[in-house]
This record gives C-alpha cells, sequence and structure tokens, in this order.
C-alpha cells in the first residue's frame, strides 16, 4: 500500500513542499512506496515553487480512507487534517507547532517535532548523508520552504540552525537567496485573484482565546497596500466566514515582509479591545500597525488576550 | 529554574533509569540544570539496577507546580503522568509507545517518538558522540533499561538496533549481559514483600475494549510459580483493586521470562470469554497459558477483543 504524505489543509510552500521532500526520501532511500498529497489548493507561492523547481503538483484529497498509511507533516492538529485521519494508519509525524493533542496511533511510531522555523529543516536533518542523493528539486523544496516559513531570515521563529540548512542549500545549488526569496514573495504578494473570504481563510488558524474561538489569519505580503485597500470588503466579509466556520471572530493580520510589521484590521469593539490588551496599542481607526510583528506562531497567539 | 525529568507513575527500570541519562545529558552537556524525579517507589529491578551502578535513587514526586519545566520519559499517556502535568511547561517528550494524544504543549517543543523497545535507545541515538562522555553509572543504567524492556531481547519488541546499542554499551562497560539480565530478572521476581494489590499495580496499564474498562497488568519474572502459588488471593484483591481505580476489570498476565510465555489468571467468565476471543484458546480453569506472549505493547493490547 502506497503511504500517503501530506501536510494541513492551506498548503502554503512547507506543507506544499514538505510532502515532496519526504515522499522522495521514502521511496529513494527508505524504499517504501509513498506519495506526496494536497489537503487543499496550494497558495500562489506554493505554486511558484512547484514550477520553479519543475516539481509536479501532488494530487487534491479531500479525504483518507480508514486504513489508510499516512505521514502527515507540518502539523499535528487534527483539525487542519482530514476528518478521517484517526481513522487512517499514521506512520509518522514531522512537525514544528505545539502539540494541540488530539493525533492517536495504534502503535509506536516515528514522531518527529522540533522547534524549528520549519519542517523541512527537520527533514535535512533526519536524511543525513542520504539528501546528497536528492535531486535539485527535491533540495530546491527544501530551500524554498525555509525561505518561506523564516519570510528570508526576518521571522522571529528562524533559527541559526534554519539558516545555516538554507544557506548550505543555496551553495549547493548555486541559488542566490535574495532572489530567489524575492520571486516567492513576489508570488505570495500577487492574491488579486482571490475572493475576500478566499484571502481570510488562506493562512489560518483556530485558536481560543477567554472562551472566544478566533480565526487568526495571516496575510505575508511585500505588497500591503494591494490588501489594505480592500479592506472595508474584507472587514464585510468576516462576519460571513465567521458564521460559516463556527468562530466568534476573525482576526487578519498583514504581515509586511520588508517593513516588518504587521497591520491588524480592527473591524469592531472586540477586536479593538484585543489589539489593546494583546500588543499594548492603542487603536483610533480601524487598522492598527503593529511595529516588529511577523510570526503568528511566536509573536501574535502567545499574546492574545482579553 | 531546574528542568524535572520523569517517567510514568509505575517505575519500571526504563521510567526509572532514563531520566537519570537524561538529567546527566541536560546537566553536563547541554548546560541546562535538570534533575531525574520518580512519580512513584521503582519497582525491585529499578531498586537493584540503581544500586548495581551505584546511582542515587530519584526523589519522588506527587504532582508538578504549574509552570515548572519538565521532560517526560517513557510516556505520553496523562493518565500516567501527574494530576497537573498539562500546567507544567512541557520542554520535551522523549518516548516509545503509541501516541495517545491527551498532552499539549504551548509552543513548539522536542518531541521524539520512535518505534524501538526502550527509551534509552532512543536517547542513545539522541546523544550521539556525546555518550561518549558519559559515566559508567549513566551507560549502565542504558544498558539495564535496553535489558529490562527487551527481556534480554527475547520480548518481541526487542528491534536490531536495541540490540546492536546493548552490546555494544555492555562491550564498552567490560559487562557479560547474561550475567547482568539475570541477576535483573532475579530481583524482579522477588516480590514476596508486595501484596496483592501492590502486585496488580505494579505494571499496569488502563485500556478499553468494547466498552470495559480494563487494567491491563503484566508481571515478568523468572520465577512465575511464586505468583501463581497466590492466585486465589490476587483475584479475589482484582475485585477491590478494579472498583479503587474506576476499572471494569483487571487482567494479570505472569510472563514467564524464561519460558517466553505468559499465564493469564481466568477469575470470571468476562476474562473467560476476553481470552477464548482474544488469543484463540480454551479456558478451562481459573488460568490459562498464552505461549509466546511476553510483550502487552505488541501482543497483548493488539489483540485484545470481546
Amino acid at each position: 500500500m502506497t503511504t500517503l504524505v501530506f501536510g494541513h489543509k492551506s498548503p502554503d510552500t512547507d506543507s506544499t513542499g514538505s510532502p515532496i521532500i519526504w515522499a522522495w526520501y521514502l521511496n529513494e532511500v527508505k524504499g517504501v512506496p509513498a506519495k506526496a498529497m494536497l489537503l487543499g489548493e496550494p497558495n500562489t507561492e506554493a505554486a511558484f515553487v512547484l514550477k520553479h523547481w519543475d516539481l509536479a503538483k501532488p494530487e487534491i484529497i479531500a479525504d483518507v480512507e480508514p486504513g489508510a498509511k499516512v505521514v502527515i507533516v507540518d502539523t499535528n492538529n487534527p483539525a487542519e487534517l482530514p476528518a478521517s485521519v484517526n481513522e487512517a494508519s499514521i506512520e509518522g509525524i514531522i512537525d514544528h507547532h505545539m502539540l494541540v493533542g488530539g493525533l492517536k496511533t495504534r502503535a509506536p511510531i516515528e514522531i518527529t517535532i522540533r522547534p524549528l522555523a520549519c519542517t523541512a529543516t527537520i527533514m535535512h536533518d533526519l536524511m543525513g548523508e542520504d539528501l546528497a542523493r536528492a535531486p535539485r528539486g527535491i533540495k530546491g523544496a527544501m530551500l524554498s520552504c525555509i525561505l518561506s516559513d523564516t519570510l528570508e531570515f526576518r521571522s522571529p521563529t528562524t533559527t541559526t540552525h534554519d539558516r545555516a540548512v538554507a544557506e548550505k542549500l543555496a551553495t549547493d545549488l548555486g541559488v542566490e537567496i535574495s532572489e530567489l526569496a524575492a520571486a516567492m514573495f513576489e508570488a505570495k504578494s500577487d492574491v488579486s485573484a482571490f475572493s475576500d473570504a478566499a484571502l481570510l481563510r488562506m493562512d489560518s488558524k483556530e485558536y481560543t482565546v477567554a472562551g472566544k474561538e478566533l480565526r487568526v489569519s495571516v496575510l505575508e505580503t511585500t505588497a500591503p497596500k494591494v490588501v489594505l485597500d480592500r479592506k472595508e470588503s474584507l472587514m464585510a466579509s468576516m462576519v460571513d466566514v465567521a458564521k460559516e466556520d463556527g468562530a466568534d471572530q476573525v482576526l487578519l493580520f498583514v504581515v509586511d515582509i520588508l517593513r516588518e510589521e504587521a497591520t491588524l484590521l480592527v473591524p469592531n469593539n472586540l477586536v479593538k479591545d484585543l489589539a489593546e490588551a494583546s500588543f499594548g496599542v492603542s487603536v483610533t481607526g480601524d487598522t492598527v500597525v503593529l511595529p516588529g510583528v511577523m510570526s503568528r506562531k511566536k509573536q501574535i497567539l502567545p499574546a492574545l488576550k482579553l
């Protein structure tokens, strides 16, 4: 039976690239038949990365069969995974997020979670010298995953190890990091084709603060104006998205990658109170700038309070 | 703040030795102040191992303070851990059991779970060349943990890697594996001082089968007669232990390490039906021999059905 390797339901570059990297390793090094899968349409940066490194877009699946062999990467959160994931045979988990505690296995399996910026960095470490055998596209995907998750080393999630691995890969591949990152971020910033609701759900995690179910959405961009010009219709759309997704409120943080700051949309008093309590700012209009804030994991989620 | 390293509430050799091994590594290699702890009195084998390698018995604690830094080894099951464990700051998990899904962390941490026989084998791999710096007692504890969890390589949980690591350690230490294992198993078999209830709880895991809450207890011994001679009072005690612990039934498997078989006590029709459905045997008296059965994890739990 082929092992299916997939990340979370909102595939960014790490959740698109890491399954491809690990499926290569299982097939070519471990001799385990494996196939990368997607749980949704890759975002514009991930689509660029696939094309740039000449990698086939993995098939998109909606759920997994009971008993299917699966390896889960870049998440350990059942809410971000297929509905039947706990009926599948989970063979491995490779992740860099906090443990949320919903996945179960029927036997001991290989689980590797590390406080690194990127799943692909963990895979680099697990593969050791076998990585030398990887084709250019696999090493390229690994480099792109790290540049994406670290926002080219700007994000506070970046560790010296993530950076060292990326620089080694870039040298090996003869790639200029700044050029590749610029092209990736340009692709990620091209969000004109997406509806407001799609933008709000593109990179979003559910999180509970003081009993409120929040959808904490982040848009990383080198062109924040394009998004902020749509703020009225985005704020209007938040009401419907929250309702449909069973949340109390959607928060949208527009992260300016180059200026290293986030702008939070403030549609109502709940978000105003939350912004003031969480980030020590004073909110006057319908947006507030949070200097230095780039990471949901390191800076936004730990700060959120009411 | 000192990081507390502990295993589960019924400390066998692996759950006693592995915290000592990892606390040494954190202190001496990683520069992280750390202390091994116990969540209960070590069993007779673990007590022998501490004495044999001249290791101090770790302090026994009943619970952890909110915010305490802890590393959890040899389990990932909240039911086997202090009541306040999810209020502590879990800094790491090293384990070789199935993921049961109740632990949560507030940030990404280091989690390493591997399908190996023994936690100490995983620690060996994580420590790499730093193990060379370990004193004799640490390497000795590591060897003893592997011999204990593999029943000197007899248990089907044993992997070639566990065995290779143990043999390398034995050569390094100048220890005869068969002699050390014999002394350990003799210590483990000396259960005369324990009450029936203590024996039933000594190495026990909660497990649900067809809606029945079971306490699946295992006694590994080279002298099964000593235990089986007490079967009437053990079976009488099962009723009280089940009641006190909120279980429907206690199962006691007496594993004969040398004959490589288990004897299951059969106090009533529930256990009779369970034994016949699970192991394809026909039960006539108040015990049934299960040839080749040595491992709760690999052979008993996966087989249990009603």
